[in-house]
C-alpha cells in the first residue's frame, strides 16, 4: 500500500456515553473539534489508536485555490477483514481535506483515498481499532422493530427535547444550554443544522453556513467555521449522552436555506454526512415538517434520502418530520416515525402499518405562548410521555414559556422553566427499569398498559379515570409485586402481600395515576 | 254529535314550567296522576277547560271482562278549527278506559271516539283551552337546525343527567331524588321505562310492567299500577323543569323486557304513547345502546320509530342511543343526534352529516368506580360540557361514585356527590344568556370558540391549553365587553375597556379557561 501525505489521525477515545454525565465535562472539547495538523507529508504507517465507535480522522494537504468544494472529489475505503466499506472526505479550508470514519470493529483497519484530485489520491494507511471503553455504547440502531438499542446491544430510551436553534445562538447561551442539558432528563434533542427564522427566533447567527454578504450566499462553498462549530456542539452532545437528532431541512427561514438549488442542496448534504456522520450520537431527520416546505417535491425528498443513505457509512437513523401531510413512514429508508401529531390512539393501527419505532416528536410543547402547540401545562406535557410510552412509543419534549429576552428553550435552549422535565425523568427512570428494549402496548384492554419482557412486568396508567378501586387481571400462575405510582407526585408505593390472577387494588381516586406489577423472582 | 260515557276530563292546569321550581312543588300530585272519576254516563257537553300544552284527559266505563289491553281498540279524533288530530286511548284497568291529549292551540277543541267496544264508540265532547300559565312554554322541539326551544319559542337548553332506574327504586328515594334535582341544574334526565339489572342495580324493582307470577310475565297484559306510577315521576319532573327522556328499551335486563317478541314489543310501544305522550316534558328515546340489544334487528327498531311517530299527535323529540354502531342521525324519523362518545372534534362533520342538534348523552360519567365509562374526575366532567357547548352541542351529565349501599346516582338516584354539577350549573348559566337559541360553533380557529346572535356574543374555551396572552380577532366595526371565565372557580372577571379588531388581553396563564366578549350595545 502506497502511504503518502497523512498528516493527522486522531482516535477520539475520550468520548463516554455518560447519559447522567455531570456538567464539568462540557469543559473538555474532545474529539475532532482542534485536531492539531501535522503538515510535514509522511508515508509511515501511523500507529495511532481509536477506539470502537470512535473518530478515525485522516487529514491532507491539499490545494487550497479553485474551488475545492466543488472541483475536489476525496473519498476513502475502509477496510477491515473482507468487509469494506466507502466514506467521502470534505475539504475543510485553508487546503486542509480530512476523511473521517467511525469504525464499528475492533482490530485492524485500513483505507485508501480517492480523488480527482493527485496529491490526494491512493493515500493509504492503517490504524487500530480498541475496544470501547466504559460508557461508549455505540451509536443507536432499532432494535426488535418498535424500539432502540445502543449498537452493543445495551437498551436506548429515546426520552427527547426540542432546541431548534441552539447551536445558533451566543458561546454564553450554547454554554447554558449544555449545562441545562446535563442536568436535565433528555437522551435526544432536535436541533436544526440551519438557522431558523421565527417568532421569538429573530436574531442573526453568529455564524452563517455559506460565505454570505450583501444578503447574498455563496452557495458554491462553505463556510467552515460554521460546520467546526456545530460538529464541536455534536461532540458536546455526545458527552452529555445525548443523541443529536439533526434536521436538515427547515421551512423556518429568511436567509434563503430552505428554497436552494438541486446542486446546492445536494452538495449540502453530502458536506454534512461527510463531516458528521462519524460522531456516533448523530440521527437524521430530513427535515421539520417536510410539508411546510414548499419549494421541495417529493422526488427531492427522495433523492435526499438516497444521498444521506448512500454517503453514511455508519448508517445513523433516519427519518423525516411531516407537518399536517404525515410522511409514509413504511418506505424502506426511514428507520423510525417521527411524528407532529398528539393522537396517541392510532397508534396500534400505525405500527401495524409501519412495523418501526414511533416517537412523537411533536406533540406540542408546555408553556404559555398564544400559539396553540406551545402552551400545554406541565401536567399535560408529563400526561402525554405516559400515554407514548404505555403506548410502547416514545416523546419529544419542548418548553415555550414567554420569557422578556426572547429565550424560550424550543427555539434557543438557556434554562428550562416548566415542571415537566422533572416528571419526564420520573417516568425516564421506571420506562428503562424495563426488562428488554421498551415496552409493549396491551391490545383491547380496559386501560391502557403496557408490558415488559413478555409478562415480567405489566405497566398501567389510568390517564384521566381516576378509579377508587380496579381487579387487574394478572397472568396465570404468577405472583407479583404491585406499586402505586403518582406520575405527578414522583412517588412509587409498594403494595403489601403478592398478588395473583384477580388482584382487586384499592387505587387513590385520583386521575392520572398508574400501577405496576413486577413478577415476583 | 252524540255524547255518551264522558265521566271524567282533567285539564292540567296546575303545570308550571318552573325550570328552578322549590322542592316544595313536588309535595302536590297534580295533572293527570289521580283523577277522581266520575262513573256516571253522561251526555252534556263537558265546559272544562285545559290549558295549552296542558292534559286533557276523557275517562270512560267500559268492559272488564276479556283482555281490554288486547281485545278492546279505543282511538278519538281531536279537532280544532280545520285541524284533525288522531290520538290513542288505553285501558287503564278496572273497566276504565282514558283517552289523553296535549292541546297545542289554544279555543275550542272537540272530539269523537273510534272503537270496536260499542260503548266506547262515537263518544264525543269539547273543551276550552286557555292560553298557558305562567312557566308553561309547552314541549320542546328542534328550533333553527341544531338546536332547541319550547313550543313557545322560549330557547331550551338541554343540560341532562342520567338516572336510568331511578323510578324502580323505593317511594323514599324516589323522593330524595326529586328533591335532589330541585337543587340541580339539569333540564332533561334519561331515565329508563323498563327496569334495570346491572351492576350496582340488581334490586327487584317495587313493580313490574307486566303482570308476573313465578317469573313468568303475562305480557298480554299490563300492571297499570306500574304504568300510573310511572307517569306520576313525569308530571314530577315537568313541575320541576325538567324534561323526562324516555328510554323505550335497553338491553340490561333479567326479566325478559329486552328480548320480548314483536307483537309485545308493539303493544308496549302503543300503551307508551298513548299514556305519556300528552305529558308535555316526554322525549322519546327508542333504546339506550340500540345495538348492544342483540335480540332486535334494524327492521325492528324501523318498526317502533314508524310506531312512535304515528301514535304521538304531540310529535315529541325522537332519538335513538347507540352502543358501538353509530345510528344514522339523519334518517327522517330522528330529530336529533343521541350520542354515546367523547369524540367531540367530530361534531363539524356530523353537523354537515345529519344537520340536526347533537346532544353526548353518554360522554362518561364523574365518578370512580372501575369500569371506565364512570370514573371522570368532576373536572374532565366539567370539561366535556364545555366542549360540547362550545361545538355547538349539548352533553348530560351522569354520576358513579362507589357507594355502600350501591345508590349510584346514574342508575338508582338519590344524592350528588360530585363537584361538577355546580360547574354545570355556572356553564348553563353562561349558555343559556346567548343571544338566540343556542351557540354556533366557529370553524377554523385557532382555539375552540362560538358565536351566539350571529357576532354578538363571542365565547372561547382554551382547553388544555394554558395561554398567557392572546390576540383575539374580533368582528371588524364593533366594541366588545371582555370578561374572564373561569369554568372551574366559577367567576367571570370583566377586564377594563372597550375592544374592537385586534384585542390582545393577558390571560392567566392556567389551563381550561374561558374568555367572553359581548358586543356593546
Amino acid at each position: 500500500m502506497n502511504r503518502r501525505d497523512v498528516i493527522k489521525l486522531t482516535g477520539a477515545a475520550a468520548w463516554g456515553l455518560v447519559p447522567s454525565a455531570a456538567a464539568s465535562a462540557l469543559q473538555a472539547h474532545e474529539g475532532t473539534a482542534a485536531p492539531a495538523e501535522r503538515h510535514s507529508r509522511t508515508v509511515e504507517q501511523h500507529s495511532g489508536t481509536v477506539e470502537r465507535w470512535g473518530i478515525f480522522e485522516a487529514a491532507f494537504n491539499g490545494p487550497a485555490s479553485g474551488n475545492p468544494f466543488v472541483d475536489a472529489q476525496l473519498s476513502a475505503h475502509f477496510r477491515h477483514q473482507n468487509r469494506v466499506l466507502r466514506v467521502s472526505g470534505f475539504y475543510d479550508g485553508r487546503g486542509v481535506y480530512r476523511i473521517r470514519f467511525m469504525p464499528d470493529q475492533p482490530g485492524e483497519w485500513s483505507y485508501t483515498t480517492e480523488s480527482n484530485v493527485g496529491a490526494l489520491n491512493n493515500l493509504s494507511g492503517t490504524f487500530q481499532c480498541s475496544a470501547a471503553s466504559q460508557g461508549n455504547h455505540g451509536p443507536v440502531e432499532v432494535n426488535g422493530g418498535r424500539h432502540f438499542s445502543y449498537a452493543d446491544g445495551t437498551p436506548f430510551f429515546p426520552f427527547g427535547t426540542t432546541c431548534y436553534a441552539w447551536v445558533h445562538q451566543t458561546e454564553a447561551l450554547q454554554q447554558q444550554t449544555l449545562k441545562t442539558l446535563a442536568a436535565a432528563p433528555f437522551t435526544k434533542i432536535r436541533m436544526c443544522v440551519f438557522p431558523k427564522s421565527y417568532e421569538y427566533n429573530q436574531n442573526e447567527p453568529p455564524l452563517y453556513p455559506f460565505p454570505r454578504k450583501d444578503g447574498q450566499n455563496d452557495l458554491s462553498t462553505f463556510n467552515v467555521d460554521f460546520f467546526q462549530h456545530f460538529e464541536r456542539r455534536i461532540g458536546d452532545l455526545n458527552r452529555l449522552g445525548i443523541q443529536a437528532d439533526l434536521i436538515l431541512f427547515h421551512p423556518y427561514d429568511r436567509w434563503g436555506y430552505a428554497s436552494m438549488p438541486a446542486d446546492a442542496n445536494d452538495r449540502y448534504l453530502r458536506y454534512v454526512v461527510a463531516r458528521f456522520s462519524a460522531y456516533r450520537n448523530v440521527w437524521w431527520s430530513l427535515a421539520n415538517e417536510y410539508d411546510f416546505i414548499k419549494s421541495k417535491t417529493s422526488a427531492d425528498w427522495d433523492r435526499f434520502a438516497r444521498i444521506v443513505q448512500d454517503e453514511d457509512a455508519a448508517h445513523h437513523l433516519r427519518s423525516i418530520h411531516h407537518g399536517r401531510v404525515m410522511y409514509d413512514y413504511s418506505r424502506q429508508w426511514v428507520t423510525h416515525a417521527s411524528l407532529q401529531t398528539d393522537d396517541f390512539s392510532k397508534t396500534k393501527q400505525w405500527f401495524m402499518d409501519w412495523n418501526k419505532p414511533i416517537i412523537f416528536d411533536e406533540c406540542k410543547y408546555e408553556g404559555n405562548i398564544p400559539s396553540r402547540w406551545g402552551n400545554l401545562s406541565g401536567e399535560e406535557m408529563t400526561r402525554r410521555f405516559w400515554l407514548a410510552v404505555i403506548n410502547g412509543c416514545y416523546a419529544t419534549h419542548g418548553e415555550t414559556y414567554l420569557d422578556p429576552n426572547d429565550v424560550l428553550w424550543w427555539s434557543k435552549g438557556g434554562e428550562l422553566h416548566g415542571t415537566s422535565p422533572e416528571r419526564i425523568a420520573f417516568l425516564r427512570r421506571i420506562a428503562e427499569q424495563s426488562k428488554g428494549f421498551g415496552w409493549t402496548a396491551v391490545d383491547n384492554a380496559s386501560y391502557l398498559s403496557a408490558t415488559s419482557g413478555g409478562d415480567a412486568i405489566l405497566l398501567y396508567y389510568f390517564d384521566y379515570h381516576q378509579l377508587a378501586e380496579y381487579e387487574f387481571k394478572l397472568p396465570e400462575g404468577s405472583s407479583y409485586k404491585a406499586e402505586l405510582i403518582d406520575p405527578w407526585k414522583m412517588t412509587i408505593t409498594p403494595v403489601e402481600g403478592l398478588h395473583q390472577a384477580k388482584a382487586k387494588l384499592k387505587l387513590p381516586g385520583r386521575p392520572y395515576q398508574a400501577v405496576r406489577f413486577v413478577k415476583a423472582e
